[in-house]
């Protein structure tokens, strides 16, 4: 029996294997300074720090920067069921701003998945619980699987 | 005179001097290679490589950052009158992917704008005039302005 | 003491007694035969049936009659706190498509209240608890509230 | 020859003949009042006049109203192609409102088509031409056409 194999039936061991495919092949959040904390079927957590070249003239967190924690989070949560998954639409809204040397958390759950589309609500969250971001994705499953084919076992 | 009451008058000089106060700003745009190519009230044109750093594993571009590039533009197009105005809510929807090298061009340009509240939709093409990005913003003036405030002539 | 003085400090009363007004007020949802279900502070539950003269040449509801039906649960959702509350933006998502003859039933709750800005979410669900519909609004609050001067009590 | 052949190469003719079937289907629209003011492809002008029972108890029209009215101009753009096409997704801005006996025009015009996703605009103006709503509506083609086959022609 190979390792891989033993993420066939249980959706949280799919889950977790494919946050680690897919983080390998993200250099872009790992560059922001992104961690994830938190994966399960149809959910993600995700952290940041508003870094110092994140913020404008004002130490105010530039959108762009929340809005890819966010996508990250929805790309996590929806690349949970070793179908490769894309973000279609976005929606994001500013509801406070963040502030340089702000710890971001952002959570992100599953609201429907029917058939080849998917929609995912993701709040982002400071270190004092205030909300700053609220996003909505919607994702397509595409054609692919994020984990190799798994090899009949030898024995 | 002043060189500041110069842009009191005129709509586009006033939207090229609100450019220049909202760049030197937004050490995160410039850091991502962005460039202005155009400025005139309620309209902006910018234009960003996709870098090495902003792609995956497969080379295409991470949404992140193009919904940076688009976000930006939005905030230089709104920002032509001399009132701070601020993005309160975004929707972004990816027509076609970009890749490692893909010059990407977005164009913002007002579509409504009444009383406080503010709409403007920025498309991004690639080198191709291939379409890559639909993005729709939606703003909200702020109390403040971005220029200086102009002196009297003293003569 | 008088009726208005009731729900003066009772969160759940000045809920319910801002229904009763926006119900009054709103001969629309009442005409395409909608019905209250539940109101609380952020939430509200609506439903209404797929009528004969909702549905096309296929039998399948426009999406005009969901939306109006999420939008009136919006409003019912968003009006519970005595002071006047309107749309500014709404996304819908359709997932499955409604019948003749289908009863839908609409839950909105409030995802975030700041300012005077909010966001609900409402869901739409068939007979059989199959998603037809989300949606999620923006509203602003303007001046004025929905009950009447509350009288201070004679005695 | 057919009166169906007639539009096998015309876009224009194909278009009109799509919103002939399509406006055949839609006993709402009828209902509410709607009229066709033009139709090319990816292109269609519709009217509406907000009637007494389309009001609230200020004379202001229902917001459900009018997303009814975008939407069904979204309908008729987007299925100008002999092509099934059916929403997926919209959002709606309220920019003013629309009073009793208001004559809404609404104007839907496609952003994009690639591959089986379409963006159209929505805007409607009142009689006066001042802008009521911004809509974008989010189409896909599905499966099956609006047209009856076309015979070969017999002589």
């Amino acid at each position: 029996m190979t390792g891989d194999s033993q993420h066939s039936d249980d959706p949280q061991a799919i889950a977790q294997a494919c946050s680690e495919v897919l983080w390998h092949n993200d250099p872009a959040s790992k560059k922001l300074g992104m961690a994830i904390e938190k994966i399960a079927p149809g959910y993600a957590e995700l952290c940041m720090t508003v870094a110092d070249d994140m913020v404008n003239g004002h130490n105010i967190c530039h959108g762009g920067f929340m809005f890819t924690l966010a996508d990250s989070t929805f790309a996590f949560a929806c690349n949970t069921y070793n179908q490769n998954c894309v973000a279609q639409h976005c929606t994001i809204s500013y509801l406070s701003p963040a502030f340089k040397g702000d710890v971001l958390h952002a959570t992100g759950r599953e609201v429907s998945r029917q058939g080849r589309n998917g929609i995912y609500d993701i709040s982002i969250v400071n270190q004092k619980n205030e909300k700053i971001v609220e996003f909505r994705g919607f994702s397509r499953t595409i054609a692919g699987s994020l984990l190799p084919h798994q090899q009949p076992s030898q024995d």
